[in-house]
């Protein structure tokens, strides 16, 4: 059984805190970039060279790693502890595609049978839309799918749409088009509703509880927009839950898939969650590559030896760069248009499981736990706020993310180059100049440089790429929440907004203050 | 003239120091909220009553905008005061809405006539291609128009379309679809040239100096488009740009409309580089509110009294939570899903302008500058990293903003409230949470309050108000400049790592990290 100590108490946190500082232009050069690298799964590697460490450094962090007793408690995780221990449950999102540690879980069931299970199911069920076997009401074939969830029902399989609706349209796999519909302002339902063919459209309902107030009252909306074409909802819309929710076994839907409390909404993409739309839009076989991915990430996250071990070491650095150097915040920068919404996705996993102020026990920690989560892709954000990046008077850590190849067959040789090379141009550049500055004799150009980074990079973005790239982030999610004795599984800070807002609703006496900003804003 | 000074030599700053804490707990009441409250402009209200001062600081904060000579400086800048020295440029994007200190600028030229010109010109334009009188080569009409551009060029203009494409499509304004391709990834270019008809789609290039290496490969990769459907590239494409740059009066374009340098990117929607495509897009007439919403609150921009100036009271409070709270981001909260890359827009105007180390004079500052600025519109946030906010070890001042009605006219009864009062009912929920937390005998389900926010809302959001949200931000990160001393019209953070890039593109020799990265990510 491993123990729990808060990141303060272990013996290398005092090691590191006294380490040295690293400069960065000191010490970075080929050989650096050439030797700071670990594979990180699926073809990846995660290049640390421009990270602000040494090997005094490293060495501290991987005394931190053992004592924090990282890899066993994602053994036991992995094995169904339960790690989640304010609401008492297991953690469960690696099983839904493998058994890290070998360990066949068990409650009533064996769990990697029954996700497995759902997820064959799902592809049986997409093979029949796709044949047209299962058609809409009016006898159309279902061209469109519209997910509707908010939150981890949401963002993940939203980003991991778009981060293979390209390559997917190149290979010949993209079977049907996908949309989402979270937000409760009916706007949102409103424009997507616009932009479809109701004939032909069928509707994911995700919601683990079956309660979310956001996501049912979309459900009511989209069933009266089909009730208003003349087709049945029931024939146009399929649900996601927990097969204790009311929407489980339900008439109203033209099938249910299951997932339970094991998995969290923001760990819940490997799930039927992310399974369905992903199956539907562009195949079960895709989805199936993208688990494999996730998988072969998961196995490399039990490497003891944290500098062999991806997830555990973007854990390591991340801390040593939040409780050691003091960075408020941290910045995603892919450079891969498709991975636009994979920034809001990292904010929501890494924000809602690492944001926190008391332990895994309750008690108030004193140190400083998640950072705050930002990015867009690059260059784009070259353009944007690169600028405070660069000369800002707070230095962010950064992570950029890139491909060598394209995912779409079409590129262009302008003045000498590829886009795609000018691309990844910018992306190295962007790392030199972060790290390593520029004099010069107006200061308003100058560089301090010193600015740390790391790297993600492979070949090109695929299913098995994507599903890596997902396992590594939650790993490392895990593995800071460990080092920070942290309960990264729950999120007890929505719950307050969630029982105001009712109130305000329900029309019940509230606080003077609430009822004014409710007058305000014309919800009394 | 009014004189510069570093925000920390202003007397008001200490005594803004030594102030007492105020306690959210304490003062929060419905008289406060009804209290604590300002016009903004065009019908928008700031609500300030949940954030962390007292009369003590705002009277210390009003000091300190006296002191720092704000409005002083903001009426030097609209007449024309070179404000920005390390180009040493005037900056005039108020002057392309009108002339808010009731000075004609000049310089060879009236810029005021010049913009409103250049703006006729638009209008004129899109009236002649709303009527088919300016067609495509293949003689159809143009249905669709697509913007190439990036940054400044994107940002702005794309927030600006996606806040008002529902609006206008209910009120029967919306003449043509907008899309944009911005990032150098050509899978971004391929994708949203997939979507399109070539034959009905106008394209709209935008660069101010005419060199924007990105935008011009993507240009490249458009004409080539183009020529391969068969039509020629100059009968599709009209460009936005400075009188002195290569894309100039070229006869490569269908026609031309001028900026220049007084009006940087970030500033630059209210030129012909969000004119253009909102003029296409939406009709003229809805440009020419979106201007008069802006002008509107440029004008309350000018008033002395802080408590009675929305964008210098913002500003102030902003500073006060960076400088004396500490506090190292805030993030943005549009309740308001047409607003969904509003905080991507304002990520550019407050990081690019005040992300910065030294003062106007060049001098190194001894204060935190501009923060982090992230967001994503509620609901979605609360499902999102709202736990961090709520709970994490920093705290993050918010900012939200609501309207009170939606913008399509659909909405739906749900367990007896609309859709619009459950997102409503939601924030006003969200800032009573912050600000007064709730107590519980779980240390996990405690919350401790004390997280300020302050909140701008209005009626529904249409062209004026949008205008008004747009210049009351721009204002306020100018009013910030001030306060802190900056340039906040430059960006010379930026230079470096384009200067790398192209020595990557180049082949030339290159330092021994930057040529390893390079071959790392294949552009090399």
């Amino acid at each position: 059984m491993p123990s729990y100590t808060n990141l303060d108490a272990l013996p290398s946190f005092a090691r590191l805190r006294s380490a040295r500082p690293v400069s960065l232009r000191a010490v970075l050069d080929s050989d650096r970039v050439r030797r700071c690298r670990c594979a990180l799964g699926a073809g990846l590697e995660y290049i640390y060279a421009a990270m602000d460490v040494d090997d005094e450094i490293l060495s501290a962090l991987r005394g931190l790693a053992d004592e924090a007793e990282c890899v066993e408690k994602f053994r036991a995780l992995a094995s169904g502890a339960i790690m989640n221990t304010g609401e008492k449950r297991m953690v469960l999102h690696h099983i839904a595609r493998g058994e890290p540690a070998g360990q066949v879980v068990r409650e009533g069931r064996d769990f990697h049978a029954f996700y497995e299970g759902e997820r064959e199911r799902i592809a049986s069920f997409a093979r029949d839309v796709h044949s047209g076997r299962i058609a809409g009401h009016a006898d159309r074939k279902f061209s469109t799918v519209v997910q509707v969830g908010i939150g981890g029902s949401d963002l993940g399989p939203r980003a991991m749409y778009l981060a293979l609706e390209n390559q997917a349209k190149r290979t010949g796999r993209a079977r049907m088009d996908a949309k989402f519909i979270s937000n409760v302002d009916p706007d949102d339902a409103n424009a997507v509703l616009d932009s479809v063919e109701a004939e032909s459209t069928l509707f994911i309902l995700v919601s683990k509880s079956g309660t979310t107030q956001e996501t049912l009252a979309n459900e009511a909306f989209v069933k009266a927009r089909l009730r208003k074409a003349g087709l049945d909802p029931a024939r146009h819309m399929i649900a996601v839950t927990s097969e204790t929710s009311p929407l489980a076994k339900n008439p109203g839907y033209l099938a249910s898939f299951y997932i339970d409390d094991y998995i969290g909404g923001r760990y819940s993409t490997s799930s039927a969650v992310g399974g369905a739309v992903l199956s539907l839009a562009f195949g079960p076989e895709t989805f199936a590559e993208f688990l494999d991915g996730a998988r072969e990430t998961d196995l490399r996250a039990l490497e003891r030896d944290a500098t062999r071990n991806a997830a555990l070491l973007d854990a390591l650095l991340g801390v040593f760069e939040r409780n050691v150097r003091g960075r408020p915040a941290s910045a995603v920068l892919p450079y891969e248009q498709a991975l636009s919404r994979f920034p809001a996705h990292l904010q929501q996993l890494d924000m809602e499981s690492n944001g926190k102020s008391v332990n895994r026990s309750g008690e108030p920690v004193s140190y400083a736990t998640g950072p705050v989560i930002f990015g867009e892709p690059g260059t784009n954000g070259q353009h944007s706020f690169y600028q405070l990046l660069h000369q800002g008077t707070d230095v962010i850590p950064l992570q950029f993310i890139g491909f060598r190849s394209n995912q779409t067959a079409v590129d262009m040789e302008f003045e000498g180059a590829t886009s795609r090379r000018m691309l990844n141009a910018n992306l190295s550049a962007q790392i030199a100049a972060f790290a390593l500055g520029k004099d010069d004799p107006d200061p308003n150009r100058r560089f301090a440089g010193e600015r740390p980074s790391s790297l993600i990079v492979g070949d090109s973005l695929g299913p098995r790429e994507l599903g890596a790239l997902l396992a590594h982030y939650e790993n490392k999610v895990m593995f800071q929440g460990f080092l920070w004795n942290l309960n990264s599984f729950d999120q007890e800070g929505v719950q307050l907004g969630k029982v105001l807002a009712k109130n305000v609703l329900s029309g019940k006496p509230v606080d003077g203050a609430l009822e004014a900003f409710a007058r305000a804003a014309g919800a009394r």
